[in-house]
């Protein structure tokens, strides 16, 4: 019987042939944590008497959600990391480094891989054929020491795209399109696996932004198969090595098949207070945004970052409109600066600030005033998801976002292009 | 009988000649208000009826202490601010544009002007010869209202300063040297006057480190005559025909006159928890520092910047020190993007982080944790300042805390310079 990729990997790290609904005991190549997760893992692994990890190498500490620390607690909490990285030689990713999401793809995940990590999008790294996805601290803690952790294999939903987008219209326009299809809980605990044409043709940065939200429909990760541009970024990491072949059997059985063809499809925004709850961005225009946050695993990478680049250069946030934008990396600040990016968004009233998650987790930099609404590229809205449940939260690509700093409210960004 | 700066200032602005002691009321020329003060004074001027500017081109509302925002209630603070510039007409000086103090002096205050901030260290300005002091909310609000302050004139400390300061020590380490000698109540409700040649040989940017931290010894002010430095300085920002000559007479009258001789200078390191707390960076040197911060109204500028970018290119931060950079203002971020030294600065391992005050006053953006150490450029090192009792604050030079990031400990510039 024909496999998925989730099935295809889960069985080799198994040592066996896997199906979905089997539950397994795999092996971890990586695992991660952040500050927020963090410091429960190390004191669970405390408890457990097993502060060691099984993969030092391949074991990482994100100091990224609360970075630099707003409040002592956290600084606290940041100290814990440190402590634990110093007792066992695992790699900490200090303030200012990046989105954890991010510098796994960039530094750390490869196709094949298992990743387990304490943070909901970990599945970001599914978009380079690696089965990677999201645990509470303590399972993390075990996989962690012992190198392994258990897994029930997920049945597996294909989303297959044909059709080119329209201009103006990106993966962030499709993925929020799918989650509004199948709702929030219309994946739980399935694996999301995106193919076709379209898939095939996009560029890696696209294909993290896909990945990166498939659990924001529910799904245990959303995978992609690895191929020649899958090779291409590994490559320009420096991991060209670490390139293999992941796809799934051309007779994979699959829950479901969902078929969406990308050019009828049209910029997007998820609404206050799901990300299910979505509308065409001109079904919202005129919506007054206070501020814009452009940023985050979902879309702060350097293409997404030349894309609002592109659109503020020459121009001027709209006066009420503050305007934040967070690289996801190091690398990608660094290209950004040398692209002429940053300073386009310095001289349009950004505030440009340190790789991190910025706003997006709400515990600093662009808490919402009370009845505030932001107009973000990251992939949550909840309610007060940016610390304030009296904030409302838009979630957008990265064109529409720009243009909607510009003109201060929500804009189809085609009106501008 | 001969005037000093502070009394011909205050007397032009009282409409008569005014000695040392005199209380007045003066017509101000700029007030200004931050986001810690400025919601307060809001609410008094509510409170009084008075919802207006009588000067609002030169009245300015900051938002730098706490941007982008940490906290709802921050943002709420926010909000207050920019619905009294919508209605009144003032100058808003959003989140990323900059410190207050650095922007003052880039684009608001001319030599011969008076000055009103909600803010102790509104006195920076002084290096342009203007009588900037810092004032309570409510003060401030009636001086926005009205146009006028009352002042009691104070008494000038003058400070000649002579000689050539050694390589590796600049003016912060003056400043340190001097608040260390007079103590931190030395100079209370006086003004210092600094002059001597060492002054009139000093670039911009350290003459406003040095009135920066007058109110570390307590002072009201400090005064600096204005001169061919000041008159270049007002014509790179465009207010050339601003420039007047300040100079106190040559008989004023000074309650004590101070020589210092900057030949004999060392590089200086205040130790927790008071400014006064001086040593030589020599005398403590070794001391453990977790974090380093180079930014602030004090020595983030790009002359600054560039001191610490020469020491830190193509070297890295000591695994176990951080390094936070921030910018004083918009336009010091773009010269530094320009000269290369952001770039310095992130790839040393540094966050950089948007204009602001950054960490110094300890809402976010660093705080410390439990017994953590850390090195600023900033003022203030008070116990509690950086967000926690149990950190321990270190102030000194850029080089000085270029050079300890590396080696992650107090040092001595001049050991790798």
């Amino acid at each position: 019987m024909g496999k998925t990729i989730a099935e295809k990997i889960i069985g080799e790290h198994a040592g066996k042939e896997v199906s979905a609904g089997d539950i397994v005991v795999a092996a971890v190549d990586v695992a991660a944590v952040q500050d927020g997760t963090g410091p429960l893992a190390v004191q669970q692994l405390e408890k457990m008497g097993l502060v060691q990890a099984k993969n030092p190498e391949r074991t990482v500490l994100f100091i990224d959600h609360a970075a630099p620390s707003p409040h002592k607690d956290l600084s606290n909490a940041h100290k814990i990391l440190r402590g634990f990285a110093k007792k066992t030689g695992v790699d900490l990713s200090e303030v200012g480094t990046g989105v954890c999401h991010q510098r796994l793809v960039e530094s750390y995940v490869n196709p094949g891989d298992i990743l387990i990590g304490a943070d909901s999008h970990t599945c970001t790294s599914g978009a380079l054929g690696a089965f990677a996805t999201g645990m509470g601290s303590t399972d993390v803690a075990v996989g962690i020491a012992l190198g392994k952790t258990w897994l029930r294999v997920p049945e597996t939903i294909r989303i297959n795209v044909t059709g080119e987008f329209r201009e103006g219209v990106c993966a962030k326009d499709l993925i929020l399109y799918l989650i509004g299809k199948i709702t929030a809980d219309g994946a739980t605990y399935k694996a999301l696996e995106f193919g076709g044409e379209t898939i095939e043709k996009m560029a890696m940065s696209d294909r993290f932004t896909l990945s990166n939200m498939a659990v924001e429909a529910g799904a245990k990760t959303g995978l992609i198969a690895s191929d020649a541009t899958t090779r291409a970024f590994l490559e320009s990491r420096g991991r060209g090595d670490k390139f293999r072949e992941i796809a799934p059997d051309e007779d994979a059985v699959y829950e479901e098949v969902i078929e969406i063809d990308a050019s009828t499809l049209e910029p997007m925004v998820s609404a206050p207070h799901t990300v299910d709850n979505t509308s065409t961005a001109a079904g919202l225009a005129g919506t007054k945004i206070d501020q814009v946050f452009i940023g985050t695993c979902t879309n702060g990478r350097i293409e997404d970052l030349a894309i609002a680049a592109k659109i503020l250069e020459g121009k001027q946030r709209h006066p009420d409109t503050r305007l934040i934008v967070v690289p996801a990396s190091k690398d990608v600040y660094l290209d950004a600066i040398a692209a002429g990016y940053i300073e386009t968004f310095i001289k349009a009233g950004a505030a440009v600030m340190a790789p991190g998650c910025g706003p997006c987790v709400g515990v600093h930099q662009g808490i919402l005033g009370d009845g505030e609404a932001c107009l973000s590229t990251q992939n949550r809205n909840f309610q007060g998801r940016m610390g304030n449940t009296e904030g409302l939260i838009y979630l957008s690509s990265p064109a529409t976002a720009a243009v909607s700093a510009i003109k201060g409210e929500i804009t189809d960004p085609r009106e501008v292009l």
